[in-house]
């Protein structure tokens, strides 16, 4: 009950933390990006046990062979589909405020996985690294890269003398939309408008009580 | 590198929010225990969608016909499972101070999944819950009763006038475990030693900041 979803300015509207969604322009080969697309269609139709190489095949218009050749395997396949996820130019939002930029990005995290369809594909993504280790280290990257450029988010925030310049941006980031993730996919709670500001709040009220501050010396 | 995991003086020692573990003692049918241990022992080594009740009739000495008769099917024996893991009678560390407590619960939280043989069947549950309704809904309920147990250390808490009677409970003690939850689940990063602690002490700052305060007057 904000009243304020925050559009942001920059970057994709929607889907900054949910891999698997279309990325916009691009230029790689059309067969990478066909394939992606069958990889991804497959995981939202099947899941991650039920995809054959036989699906992408079919799907992308891709011969086996050449799947095989490029990709060796589905879970090369599920990786490059999970990297190329991860190509865009999304920017994290720049409100103004470190309050507006970390509400901003529960909500989009939240309205991500809001709509079914546009779920779908990042939901798999997290159901196949349970049975992949390979999408298990996708998946690792594709946040790795995605918190990593949060951490701008921080960055101005202390320039903007809003936080303490110790602040561990990365345990930050992470903080604001792990209880959105928790409720999602291990409790299994609906989510609740109200949920994506309180998990902001909670993560500056933490930030600014000092407790995502690195030593001093780090060792 | 705090020294002080802490001990709880209550409860079993380990695996509070780690569905699937075995129970202590009990009264139930062997039958129904039989079945719930060969489930388990499925999970761990298939996987949900792995998992036949071929393999549950094999391992647990009950007919398959027994098996449907009394599960209906696949998801139906899963849920049970589930069910049972719920039906125990841990209850929350009691360490004298809120800080103590959430810490305490944050350890046994990573403890709990840090040790691949006791972490495989609650990896498992939440797995299949990827997977499969009933189990969603299992998961669901088992963390509902989990969290309603773990609410006493709030009451205490504010009985000891550490913390806001508007607290909402159920809040704070979500946010204490979400971002370990997190790591091991979705941006599968390593966890360490400190995490436990910076989780509880994140979601204290926050509670003592008002942001889990319910409104005076709730809907």
């Amino acid at each position: 009950m904000t009243g304020q979803r925050v559009a942001p300015e920059t970057g994709p509207p929607a889907s900054p933390l949910a891999p698997g969604t279309r990325r916009p322009g691009g230029r790689t080969a059309r067969t990478r990006a066909a394939v992606r697309d069958a990889v991804l269609t497959g995981l939202v139709e099947h899941g991650y046990p039920g995809l054959t190489i036989d699906y992408v095949a079919e799907h992308s218009g891709v011969h086996k062979t050449t799947l095989y050749r490029r990709w060796g395997n589905l879970e090369g396949l599920l990786a490059d589909a999970l990297d190329m996820a991860g190509e865009d130019s999304w920017t994290p939002p720049d409100t103004g405020s470190l309050q507006g930029d970390l509400r901003a990005l529960a909500h989009m995290t939240a309205a991500s996985f809001e709509d079914p369809a546009a779920a779908a594909a990042p939901t798999a993504f997290i159901a196949a690294a349970f049975h992949s280790e390979r999408a298990a280290e996708a998946l690792n990257a594709f946040y790795a890269v995605r918190f990593a450029r949060c951490e701008v988010m921080v960055a101005r925030a202390v320039s903007r003398h809003e936080l303490d310049r110790r602040t561990d941006a990365g345990a930050l980031v992470r903080a604001v939309v792990s209880p959105l993730f928790f409720r999602l996919f291990i409790t299994r709670e609906p989510m609740e408008e109200k949920l994506a500001d309180r998990a902001a709040d909670a993560a500056l009220a933490a930030a600014r009580a000092g407790v995502f501050d690195t030593p001093a010396e780090p060792a």
